[in-house]
């Protein structure tokens, strides 16, 4: 933190500079200029925060509503009438008021219409069905190969995901307001949309044919991003402006909320903390790079560690990532943990708090959320140990005020959140906000 | 990037969770919940991207700046008019309008008010006098003796100079606006404000004393932040939404640009890259830490390179490090370069372009330009071997469209950028802006 810089006397920074062509270049494309507001994007706004309120509450009034916004009750109205007359909420019944006359209660609607959230994974395609408060109403699963890169395959498997939900479910296709396919990778919106993940890039013909395939209102979102959306809506968003989540899985990675909004960056590829380094020229990362994150704290990675402590030991030969954690979780947990693996949890643990350090010190969050199965299997034992090493290895001053946690939302969170996507969307195609949601629609 | 969970049936997350605690809770401080805008928000941005067209051109027409802000004529000529009655800017000259009437010409006020940004480092105090254009009128430095780390020392070395800068300029105390002092560290705020650098921590009392002794309205920010500040309203910031600073000196660190906005974080402390890690358990930093970024491409990081590659190298002994520094670009520009010295610059440019590459991972900014008084020595042999290695070192396509240069603000850009922040201030106190500025004032 300390800090020193040698006093140039070269010409002074003065505002003479010949800005005007590039200032007007500010139009021309949502990541370039600093972004204008318009007084169409305050009502946008608005009604973001109007809904927001509704979800949380489940059911609320009006006069909540606008303590909870901060918006004028007379603005409430006006936008609650829009909501309502697109069919967004509904009024579910009235109250007694305790003074005077009965208040009516609003929640989102649950008749109207159906949201589908679908999340790809190596291994399985996963839908699952949401009324438009994001409540689940079913869910199906189809296995994938994972070694089936062909994309005609994977748009395919999508597709009859898709279409035995809602015929399982008997959902008349009319009754979908749109579905939100989350796919592994890093997504470049909203235009040059291509979808890079090692051996698997998809550009506009592909998407094209997800979107032909699908026939409904679409969104494609990175699992990140939809899992931080589902925390912000859903979770400890909803009293935190910014936080990050962090997934631990096969991969590792992160969705980075500030100020409320997800942090995309100039082509939507912001929050690839799993493939920053944590040692320079250290473990080979699957994605190419050397001393990754992932390399480190994916469930591989710490099998890996395993083996370094403990060479010949019986967990370190289980092929299955998954059985792999929850036997480490069970030994670790168990009346007579083994040495080596709670070894391995404690460097895992400090491996993942430095990592976190990084992460904590670059964006300071309010509040960085574990999710993923890994999280699920290891708990307190994995989540106690890498706070330590995250509070140790902080530089000074930028952990204050930060909190590490498990994630409050369960379920799969990345259909959740790529359906509350789809919805965000649903409002801005009715023109009920314009705030731009960069994916591939 | 490849990206793979378990299916975890767990409960789904609806939306029935009673989140209405605590989502009534945002309204509380500027760090929790939503951010919640008012209409009275929307009138300070458009004052700001007013104020921002007007620094950007120089001089510029109404027109001009509803085409380069996107508001209406009428919402222009109304805040211009607010701008002009607080003295912020002025009408210049009228020129003939090609058809009709002429036109009046619009810039910063450079008559009724100065402001005054100062740098203060760990071997300097520097005090720049500028015009509200940001334009520099006269500087004035004072050596300060970094082992002296009493607060009462700092406190009187910058009075001190504040008092000679006015006084050698014959500007009376009344014409003075703001005085935005550059603190090395980071500053926690708005409320709970401390100044957190190693050996040398500051609370309340420090800076009310700090307050007392300039006795004129004050802000205090980081010099990092600083940077990105005159970056984004006098540099490339002109013409780029998202951007990351990176100063290299003695420490290295970063400043980051979202959306038109410096980002702070939840207490302030956001950016602090310099800190992170490059090298788990890799050399240590003098933060505390070990393997920090700094401890590899701070000036004396990049002598202990020097050293490990040649250990008896002529230079590796120099100990001024801007003497160091200066000397390494003199042999590496020369007629015959030393093959050690070639290689402690390339060896800097993998550690530079490999931690780069995660700043841009996490990040995804639009342009990452570096800056300080190792970027100026070095020139382009540092620049162009860490852009290489930025690309290599790049989680696929994280780097897509972004781009690394060398910053075109040039003169003290801590206090250019501090100076701004005071402008900032001043018109929020003039009530023309809301847009909260968590600095300590």
């Amino acid at each position: 933190m300390k800090y020193s810089r040698r006093s140039v006397d070269a010409p002074a920074a003065g505002g003479q500079a010949s800005g005007r062509e590039s200032t007007a270049a500010t139009f021309q494309g949502m990541s370039m200029g600093v972004p204008r507001r318009t007084s169409r994007d305050i009502r946008s706004d608005s009604r973001l925060d109007v809904l927001h309120a509704v979800l949380s509450a489940g059911e609320t009034t009006r006069n909540e509503i606008a303590q909870a916004t901060g918006l004028s009750p007379a603005t409430v109205v006006t936008i609650v009438g829009e909501l309502l007359a697109g069919g967004i909420v509904e009024e579910t019944k009235s109250t007694p008021g305790r003074i005077g006359r009965p208040t009516a209660t609003v929640s989102m609607s649950t008749e109207r219409t159906r949201v589908v959230g679908i999340d790809v994974a190596e291994t399985y395609i996963r839908a699952v069905l949401f009324d438009t408060a994001l409540g689940q109403i079913a869910s199906v699963e189809d296995a994938r190969d994972e070694h089936d890169l062909d994309p005609d395959a994977v748009v395919e498997g999508i597709g009859r995901t898709i279409d035995r939900l809602l015929a399982e479910n008997e959902v008349p296709r009319e009754d979908v307001l749109g579905v939100g396919v989350a796919l592994p990778g890093l997504i470049h919106g909203p235009t040059g949309v291509s979808i890079v993940v090692p051996h698997w890039t998809w550009h506009k013909v592909e998407l094209d044919h997800l979107r032909e395939r699908v026939g409904l209102p679409l969104v494609i979102e990175n699992p990140l991003k939809s899992i931080a959306t589902a925390e912000l809506w859903l979770g400890r968003g909803r009293s935190c402006s910014s936080l990050v989540t962090v997934n631990l899985g096969t991969g590792v990675g992160a969705g980075i909320v500030l100020e409320g909004r997800i942090l995309r960056g100039a082509t939507n590829s912001a929050g690839e903390w799993g493939h920053s380094l944590l040692a320079l020229d250290g473990r080979a990362c699957r994605c190419g790079r050397n001393g990754c994150v992932e390399a480190y704290v994916g469930a591989p990675g710490i099998q890996l560690t395993l083996r370094e402590i403990a060479p010949g030991h019986a967990l370190a030969d289980l092929d299955a990532q998954s059985d792999f954690i929850t036997a480490l979780a069970a030994v670790a947990n168990g009346p007579d943990p083994d040495p080596a693996v709670l070894e391995t949890i404690d460097r895992t643990a400090y491996y993942l708090g430095s990592a976190l350090a990084d992460l904590v010190a670059v964006v300071n969050p309010e509040l960085v959320l574990l999710t993923g199965w890994t999280t699920w299997a290891l708990g307190d034992s994995l989540v106690a140990a890498t706070r330590r090493h995250l509070v140790a290895q902080s530089p000074g001053g930028a952990i204050v005020g930060a909190e590490l946690d498990v994630s409050t939302v369960r379920g799969n969170s990345v259909a959740t959140g790529v359906a509350m996507i789809v919805l965000e969307r649903f409002l801005a195609d009715a023109g009920l906000v314009t705030t731009s949601i960069p994916v591939a629609l």
